[in-house]
């Protein structure tokens, strides 16, 4: 859709000011012995995964509103995602949402995804609605389900979530449970817990070697009383009694009012336990807003415990996976994504800035002051120019929404795909 | 759908049990100078309005799992909240939601009214979501739209709504205004709030002057960031300066979290402007649960400051509505309104019960452990015999869901009305 | 203070009302297969520590305003708790506050002790504040001080406790560490868990193996960005890693906002790591106000999981230590804590009486209304009659607080100790 | 204590990548039109008050870890405001707590004042704690209280802090009002308002005609169940029926969890009623910290509304009063101090470079990500260079924190007043 010299005629008229102040970000962060261009290189490096569900006008339960020219199939998602991965090099994968992206050219999709230079990255399973030829109804929950057969069938599921991820050399299976309670009493809380282990057990049990469950924690919505897993100790202590390859998913949206995340973050990672993350943006609860719009502090914050960690021999995390998990009610998707995208690397390359020995230093001086401003020397940074020069390198798009708009892109696909082509998935 | 000699049939086996423990009652609040007799009376006259779209199985944005047998038409809906009324007593009115409940054989329904004992209680426009043959869409507002035409649109909706209620002899409007932003500079806070301000002003010109405007606050959801009426503060300011025939409505869900509702119902009552309710029940936002079925406490205090302002001369607040607003995700909506309504009567029962002259001589002493102790006392007593001898009285059963279940109530609304019945509006 | 026929005496007058409550309590019971004598003796074995801190009026950071007639000794502070059980027989021992409780006369205390009928039940650190002599400062922190010095003392402090407790035959060690941040970078977060987790192995080992070590969670204060142990999961974890004879403590007010509380109760009792209570009451945050005042079905809710796990062979949790933990700005202590035992009375004696055998069965079958109400018609019950019986059978006053307040008790203190009298601790 | 000549040599090594810094900052502004200039002369013209009680090491109820050479009386209280006005230009007044601050030596304050070049803000009276003296306890509240003498007595005392203020041309009156109750049933909510507004119009009518009353609000804490004043809306109520001299005062921490404090500012602007702020930091409820620590993108926003209206011809508000409310645990109060003002600073400028015009046009088209990257733009840009520019402009250090430690001060004022000098007020 978008020709790489496209794109080049579009960050023309903007490279000149652009230089300037990467050239002089360079020079003030050199004089600092910071070197911007190993900056670049790992914000290149650094890919998010964009997921199937996300590509649509978002919605509440009390309505939506498309925009048109959504992608009605998994070949158009895949070329939704490449067109992002264009625009600025760091959405190099897609998470699938099961049943909707149920691949079936493999073949197909497998020459798409190389040529749009992108992998799957996870497989979602879905048992918090029921399908039409379904059997069993997930109204009381699905691994939790006081009926065997209800069980078997999310089981089941989740195995053939697993089966299609393969086909396209996905390694991670993703849950989230909706199951819980409404009222007090509705839910036996111990028993519903220890169905959900042996469920996640015996998907485990199914599940290649190479491959990793993540487990989410929610606190509630859908249900209003309790969930089955409403937090990251509950999480966490699945990923215990499962093995090695299950671990925690951080959702943004996930946690009680004043959560402090960024600790849970660390706190994971010291355990070893930190299996991926869902960005999204919360200021209630799961808004499910642009990463990074309300409270960017914090997501800085997170990568902060995030860098640390990665510099930490001691530390044994696994690999963390990056997903986007925001639901775009009010903006373009795509443009909401890739602003997802910007804040995601502009608080990473923040994070990366951190004077870490002289933060350490002051730690253990108990110099609070000191130690407070250095973190806030690293956020008050304009990184701006860091996170342009690296969608530049990338081939990307000096300003990717700026150019999506430029290069009429929402228009195409309106007229290709009609004004009421409707997303599937959530 | 139930005779009244059924209704007694099913009472006759609870009778004996019934008229010992109300006995006991009656004479231990004897022992107290309490008559019994007239707090049934109280509870007998009570009435709460039904929502035409509280008969339907609710959902999330997740999901929804219809149990079948939903009203399909405003004529079956009336029928279900005549059938609630037959079993308490205590349900012998309905909201109305327009568009979905635009009345069109007008004579036909004041008759069907008539028949069930039923009135209109209010009228509830939508302007938050999207009509199929809608000029202009409310994706960004209605009330408070920027476009004119959007906001004239939004306007001849509530006046519409005005003209369809007077049809059935209704006198109260219900707004809910959904419109907001979901990220900060989307929105220009005071410009939506002054556009908000005038097309109230218009729909309240055009008003009846027997009627009454109900503004209702929310503090988020659909929007994230900011709605126009987030609180009671501005809701107040806005009926200032509409008039007399405005006042606010106060949904028990629509609060930030550990808001003291009671108080707030008491400064609304003090400054003669709380206009009516919505009542649910919420744990974590506006979670539409059962009214009660979380916070029994809280409920009892909110009950109590309507007592303790309807028993005080210096109080000039008007008659408030009651109405429920609920969504029943889990349970039969029908005994989930029979639950909501036993709940009320109970907190209702329990407020009456409150020792006003002694809580009021242990408040001037700062007597904290003796005020607190008279609270107490009222609300530890079990109450549910007199709320069962009011519905008894008023014709209806002892035991209401037990006696919906026993009289195969749902079985029958999905054998007339299909499995797969929906009922329309949210 | 008060001998036991001056109880007596006092009871008199209310006996005749009682016995009929009681008697058609009694009676309803049977008809329903409880056996009401059974539930008063399980409430007659119930026994909750009262803190030693608790005895005196409380304050916050903003003022304190004493009523007199404190305890001024530990000898003092032993009358007082003396005093409770013997007004509701309920309060068999007490908890330590080192160092304002170190015991001096080992000899004359256990005999004081013994007369009393009171046991020591645990001993509290206090790590929290700096003491006169201490050579290194809590400023930073104790057990996660970057100080090696603070670290050691803080251990130190901690074993002598034990020491302490050891005099007077308890067994049980509780910590609360205010340790954390005020600030983002102040604080390393791993290595202040890692520190943490080393200073309480080294008390740990130094433990006799017949105590026991309860680790208290609380997300923030006095600590506003961070605190190094803020949730259960993080108290769990450090359990895991000490050994089985360290266990997590509840304190009802140390969660964030809308925190389903009885299901981490639930959680805990399943690892088998339930350690112990801190009962008070809560709306906002840690407020430590009466326990059951705020939200009596959440305290129901919570014995509704404590009496279900003791009834399941298949949950393997230690002995559970019952303590007070609250605050008393406003009210009498001595009479804020007779109120809150009788609310933890209360809320057993109800869950007591859940139909579980019901009830499950309704949860098997997902009949939420049903479950709902079998949980609710216990909640509903008026169970004073049974808590009262309880006091009465174990020589206890039918009212305890007006049984405090008829004999002149505080008075009597305040004479005995004067107006001015400070309670130490807290 | 600091020469001008000492600050200029402490400037003198930062001069060249400051400037370096604000010249490449003053071009990038100038190709978009901004003149760096104006805004540094913005930012020279902001005062922000410092209260006298923020001059001593704060505590929490748990404890209090003092640094030492605390100002021990009002002239020292005078001389530490001096001193970060010298440092940073921006803190040229200061707020007096009574009874702490009661002026004695008029004309020698006022020749201090004018040699430091400071203004007396506004007075702070205080009935939240008992004083030696006094007559009234305030355990149940001042001017709520149910004794009229207490009231009487809380009325004289804020009459008192106006006369105290008079003498030293202060000009307006803050109100804290910590009355309220723990308890359900402890207070008639009603009478308490209608006694606190009877008390509050006695002082209003005392108030000399050009004086100003703040009226705050707080949800809770030092009660904890309600207070008198808990919100917006009841403050303005309460202002509305005493006079337009009585404005609504907001502190950033007295909010619950999750509040859109920006609007409420907006509301209060578009109303007329805004009073004033008290700055802090909030993360968990009113914790007290430095302002801007924990949420700079929120101070962001409300500075974006205050400068919004202060361009609006139509906003008719009185001037807003700006002073620092923060509690100072673990840093020194000074150094945390400076930085509170920087925030601010920050916060101001940035709001200062929104591109207004093109903001309103993205509002008007709903183009919500417009909308939201120019917002975005301004908080995202580095403004330190225009705040250190102000500061040197207005005769004051670089990087004021610094010059601070670098000079040595605190430990001069521990060698003047003593490590055990504690300062008087909260």
């Amino acid at each position: 859709m978008l020709s790489e010299s496209r794109i080049q005629d579009l960050n023309q008229p903007l490279l000149e000011e652009h230089q300037l102040q990467f050239n002089f970000l360079t020079d003030l962060l050199a004089r600092r012995q910071v070197d911007a261009g190993q900056v670049v290189q790992q914000l290149i490096d650094f890919q998010v995964a964009i997921p199937s569900w996300a590509l649509g006008t978002g919605g509440t339960r009390f309505g939506r509103f498309p925009l048109g020219g959504e992608p009605r199939n998994l070949e158009e998602k895949i070329n939704d995602v490449g067109l992002l991965h264009q625009l600025n090099g760091s959405s190099n994968s897609i998470s699938l949402h099961i049943p909707w992206d149920i691949p079936q050219d493999i073949a197909g999709l497998q020459q798409q995804l190389s040529e749009q230079k992108l992998v799957i990255d996870s497989v979602n399973s879905n048992t918090f609605q029921d399908q039409k030829d379904q059997h069993y109804s997930y109204k009381f929950g699905s691994l939790s389900n006081t009926e065997a057969g209800a069980r078997q069938q999310a089981i089941q599921h989740n195995i053939d979530c697993i089966r299609h991820g393969q086909a396209l050399n996905a390694k991670t299976l993703t849950v989230w449970l909706a199951d819980g309670s409404n009222f007090p009493g509705q839910q036996h809380l111990r028993r519903a817990y220890l169905r959900t282990q042996e469920s996640l057990a015996a998907i485990y049990e199914a599940m290649p070697s190479d491959w990793n469950m993540l487990i989410e924690y929610k606190p509630y919505e859908p249900n209003f009383y309790s969930t089955v897993i409403p937090d990251w100790g509950t999480s966490y202590s699945l990923c215990q009694s499962l093995g090695k390859n299950a671990n925690v998913l951080v959702d943004l949206g996930h946690h009680l009012p004043n959560t402090n995340i960024e600790q849970i973050v660390g706190r994971l990672q010291q355990f070893g336990r930190l299996g991926g993350f869902h960005f999204n943006g919360s200021m209630y609860g799961d808004d499910d807003l642009t990463t990074g719009s309300t409270k960017p502090f914090q997501l800085f914050l997170i990568f902060n415990e995030l860098v640390d960690a990665a510099r930490d021999q001691t530390v044994t995390n696994p690999t963390v996976a990056y997903m986007i998990d925001a639901s775009h009610n009010v903006k373009d998707p795509l443009e909401d994504l890739l602003q997802s995208v910007e804040n995601i690397l502009s608080a990473y390359a923040k994070a990366l800035l951190v004077d870490r020995t002289a933060l350490y230093e002051a730690q253990e001086k108990n110099d609070v002051v000191r130690a407070e401003e250095i973190m806030r020397d690293a956020f008050l940074l304009d990184v701006r120019p860091l996170v342009a020069e690296a969608y530049r390198r990338a081939g990307g798009a000096l300003r990717p929404v700026a150019a999506y708009r430029a290069a009429g892109i929402r228009e195409q696909l309106i007229q290709q795909r009609g004004k009421l082509s409707l997303s599937t998935g959530l």
